[in-house]
């Protein structure tokens, strides 16, 4: 990797900072952000706006740029990546580190009395915008609303913003039409005394009508907002998208509705002067209820006097529970997921020893045997295809440059998953194809009891993902060990691999409690630096639990295990299980079988059949 | 409990609420908060104005009068309470309930336009009043400080101010003498850039000048304030206790002195003045370092830009982490406890049979059992001696209307601890002193699992203490049981029972990571109500732990028990124990054996010292 040279495009957009045709008053700094207009964890190429200023394309940071200085903020993923793309105009602000200054702190320490900072307000959350102002203003500087995006207008060859066509989905994969779903939303509005809610997530628009794209990879999402009125319907959306019969149909855009399901297509850019129109035209008592991530543009639209803002929306948590024909889809998609996974590890087998395999090579075969699967649409992340120290990378994604050949002396690690129209997936799996030593051993197991003791964990109802994270941990801490990632995270439906509002970490962010219908994943990992890396990783469903006594009638949960990939054995050290965690493997085992062996015999797969035969044999007893 | 008859005193405090004399302008509301000037968790009886004026004494609730209401809210613990102690001049606000409407909200709904809510401002802490005065504000009322509380101008029999004698520490107990914590808190000062430190809460004051006092009941402190400048000390506190001879020699107010150690004293009542001298006097870049939940009248007097607020001051956290002669003090003092418990329940044992001990009279003997061992000073808290029914209250304290007889029939809790000289004890057991059934078996028994849990935890240094919570739930909720309050507080040395800035709870308030001489009570329960309540407590130790990695150099930790009185055995379902809890439980019993048995036989207590060795018998293994 060559860092990018910026000199020549720091120097424009130096210039267009002071430019009046851009600037009313010129900017000292400005601030460009990771993230789209919609808060997205993943981006289109349009929006790496930071990447394309500053080289460094990992998935978290912030550049800011003066007139003297570039500086970029990054975390402790990506402090190498970051110093090797960047050139010699950037400075890495490492964050996480004692001396490494904030944003605000470095800024009023760099710019001149009474400096304007700018910003596009599409591309900043509400909430940061609020921070970030009143440090500033308190030392004399202003935080200042730029329209046009300044590095668009230095970006000539920026692609297009994506604009593909659309997937509807029916009943039998999302359990409840969009009608119901706007009802629903309606109802939860009435509740709070709320008129209208701004849906800016690009995930829970296209939850809210049933709808997919593919406008970001990975991601089956598109371009849109959606205001909801309690008598309106309004989709901003570009393209000739809409002009799709089957779209038409789905969204019944030409038949005769109730005015309050009639839904007005706008365009995607006209959101601002809309929700203006909107704020403009409020009664007292009348709120807009909006994500207080919404970026500060469309927050600002609607007077602060009638905001109402929650760090949840209403769709992002009824979005989270899974009802009863996606829970299903879930279970197909994670059969089929299996499918794939038997037929890579039973060719990984075979091929690895003859040393051909790069983890390259691993990750498009895995892919090419999940696209013979039914529905299969795309990955749902970029495959970690890690082996030996490259698996102590935790977001390592194979490139030709440090692409490793697998071999029967490493530990190889895999944690992958695809989009599939019933489904999403994200697995990961730890395998030996040689012989493990005894200290891979020793921490694979340990890894693994903290699997089990969070998929077999019983919690009241109402218990938030965070109070189970340091059942993941316990057996590593026990020996001193731990791992420096949180222990999951909720899982789409046909939508993004990472959603919220719930998890299992050991951060307290404002995690909503779990209840039943709700999925995450479990995944501990321990990672031992320049040798390897361990993870193992189900997706779950939160179910309800039979208990003794039930909680006095508060109900009782637990997980049940989507994924139904086997654990590999020959990592385990039987002796360091307990009776119970040895019946869990066995009992997991034995569902892997019959579940994903009734699969692969339907589909012929009669070698895969047999690795999975072999794979899951029971543990036996060890004294 | 008849309730307290209030229409004479409400139309009184509703008088003086527009009397000029003692409001610049009427107020509309007057709200009555607990707590003191210095934010307490235990107040003196001149401090209890909300009981006063309402009736209900329970430790938490806020009373709010207007000229047409009286309200109070509380929470769960003390619904019944409140509404038996208040006449229905008074309408409890449940908090925690779905309908309950908050402060703010219930003014605003009944207040007429542009009202004035009058508040004590050394009674609200800073944090409180900004959010309350924020959404008056913005309802178009205001929050205005009243100087002279209107409380204490109706309480005509107002007990005096406690200005009881001190005692001072040398450092046999307190190992840093008061420069020494002067010079470290100075130097934490210079780290933050801060000019001026205000000490607010009683046991900061009391910790930092190794001085003790008892103006408040169970905890050793005494009304005062300190305000530490790099070169100046300022210590206010009233009466003669500064002429004692001791406290002179002790605090060195006779002696020449560097400046910088010079203790200046001055009234309690002028700390006001003093202060806004000192903000008055700042330079540019001059901070003052307070707690944000000082009271709104000490914040007020540092400007604005002037203040630096954290949650934990340098002295709650240094308090927290116990040096070498504050840990061997605890322990003596726990090895004094234990020889006191041992008596009492070998007395109970012999007493209960005969049926004439009941709660009250147990808790009496506990006292007298404590009061024998040297260093005694005072209980740290009212005893919880509760049996059957009342166990299952959680912060019961019997009274002569609740007194129960003790039975062989019924389980007995007792929540006791004492302040010694040379440290503060907080213990809980759970005994039957018949045949308990299974299902109390059962029930203790989990509890005894999730103890042994947390005592027994292995985490890395750094960890906070919220994230070993479930770790005492888990045997408890694999079988639909669960306790609905926190496992464990922070424990001062011969200070106040309950401290900051660290404990184990669900709950994510912001605690500070878990360090090596910290000490935290671990102490999980169950509760049946109508039946019985279960507890078993000890007061731990964090400690180095050994393991087999020590997080990459990180540090292990782990506790030690520094409570060391016998786990009734005939509570233990065996069959439920793991190999590993039966031996905790041994070892631990062994530990009691070796050192409060030699305590015992120092003293001479040789029918205690055989019920000692006949309760810590060690449990055999069941198959």
């Amino acid at each position: 990797m060559s860092p990018k040279i910026t000199t020549e495009l720091l120097k424009q957009l130096r210039q267009v900072m002071k430019n009046p045709r851009y600037v009313q008053e010129p900017v000292q700094a400005y601030i460009v952000p990771s993230g789209d207009a919609h808060q997205s964890e993943y981006i289109a190429p349009c929006d790496c706006r930071r990447a394309f200023i500053s080289g460094f394309d990992g998935s978290a940071g912030t550049a800011i740029v003066t007139e003297q200085h570039a500086a970029m903020w990054t975390d402790g993923r990506y402090f190498l990546q970051a110093a090797h793309q960047m050139d010699s105009n950037w400075t890495l602000m490492k964050m996480g580190l004692k001396d490494t200054p904030t944003q605000e702190d470095w800024l009023v320490s760099v710019l001149p009395e009474g400096s304007k900072v700018g910003v596009d307000p599409f591309i900043i959350p509400a909430d940061q915008w609020k921070r970030m102002s009143k440090a500033l203003r308190s030392a004399g500087h202003d935080l200042v609303p730029v329209k046009e995006n300044l590095i668009d207008t230095i970006w000539t060859d920026c692609p297009q913003r994506p604009c593909k066509p659309l997937i509807t989905l029916d009943l039998s994969y999302t359990g409840v039409s969009w009608r119901d779903k706007i009802v629903a939303l309606r109802s939860k509005m009435a509740e709070r005394k709320v008129m209208w809610f701004v849906v800016t997530a690009l995930d829970e628009v296209a939850w809210l009508f049933n709808l997919r794209g593919s406008d970001v990879e990975y991601n089956p999402v598109f371009f849109a907002y959606a205001v909801i009125g309690m008598n309106t319907i309004r989709l901003f959306i570009d393209g000739d998208r809409m002009m799709d019969p089957a779209v038409r149909e789905h969204l019944q855009l030409d038949s005769t509705l109730e005015p309050e399901f009639k839904i007005q297509v706008m365009p995607y850019g006209s959101i601002l002067s809309e929700l203006q129109a909107v704020g403009a035209g409020l009664s007292p008592k009348e709120k807009v209820w909006l994500s207080d991530k919404a970026s500060y543009a469309l927050t600002e639209a609607i007077p602060k006097a009638y905001r109402y803002l929650t760090p949840y929306t209403p769709i992002c948590i009824a979005k989270a529970v899974k009802n009863a024909a996606e829970t299903e889809g879930m279970r197909r998609a994670h059969i089929k997921d299996a499918v794939a996974l038997c037929e890579l590890f039973n060719w990984l087998e075979k091929e690895v020893p003859k040393g051909t395999v790069t983890e390259i090579v691993a990750a498009d075969k895995a892919e090419e045997f999940r696209s013979q699967q039914k529905d299969f649409v795309e990955l749902s992340f970029a495959t970690i295809s890690s082996t030996g120290p490259n698996g102590a990378i935790i977001h390592y994604k194979p490139v030709p440059e440090t692409n490793r050949t697998l071999s029967v002396n490493e530990i190889y690690l895999l944690d992958s998953g695809a989009q599939y129209k019933d489904g999403t997936t994200d697995v990961t799996r730890t395998m030996h194809f040689g012989t493990p030593s005894a200290y891979e051993k020793e921490c694979f197991t340990y890894v693994l009891k903290g699997h089990i003791a969070v998929s077999a964990a019983i919690f009241p109802n109402g218990t938030k993902g965070h109070l189970l994270d340091s059942f993941a941990r316990s057996a590593l801490w026990d020996c001193g060990l731990d791992y420096l990632h949180g222990t999951g995270h909720g899982v789409g439906s046909f939508l993004n691999v990472h959603e919220g509002p719930c998890g299992i970490s050991y951060k307290t962010f404002a995690d909503e409690p779990l209840e039943a219908g709700m999925i995450v994943s479990d995944e501990p990992g321990y990672y031992e630096d320049g040798s390897f890396g361990i993870r193992i990783e189900n997706v779950v469903l939160v179910i309800p639990a039979e208990t003794k006594y039930n909680f006095k009638n508060r109900g009782s949960l637990t997980f049940e295990p989507l994924t139904l990939v086997p654990i590999q054995t020959k990592m385990i050290d039987v002796n360091l299980l307990t009776e119970k965690e040895r019946n869990w493997v066995n009992e997991y085992h034995q569902r892997c079988r019959e579940v994903v062996g009734a699969e692969l015999e339907r589909q012929g797969r009669h070698e895969a059949l047999r690795w999975l035969l072999r794979e899951t044999e029971p543990l036996a007893r060890v004294q």
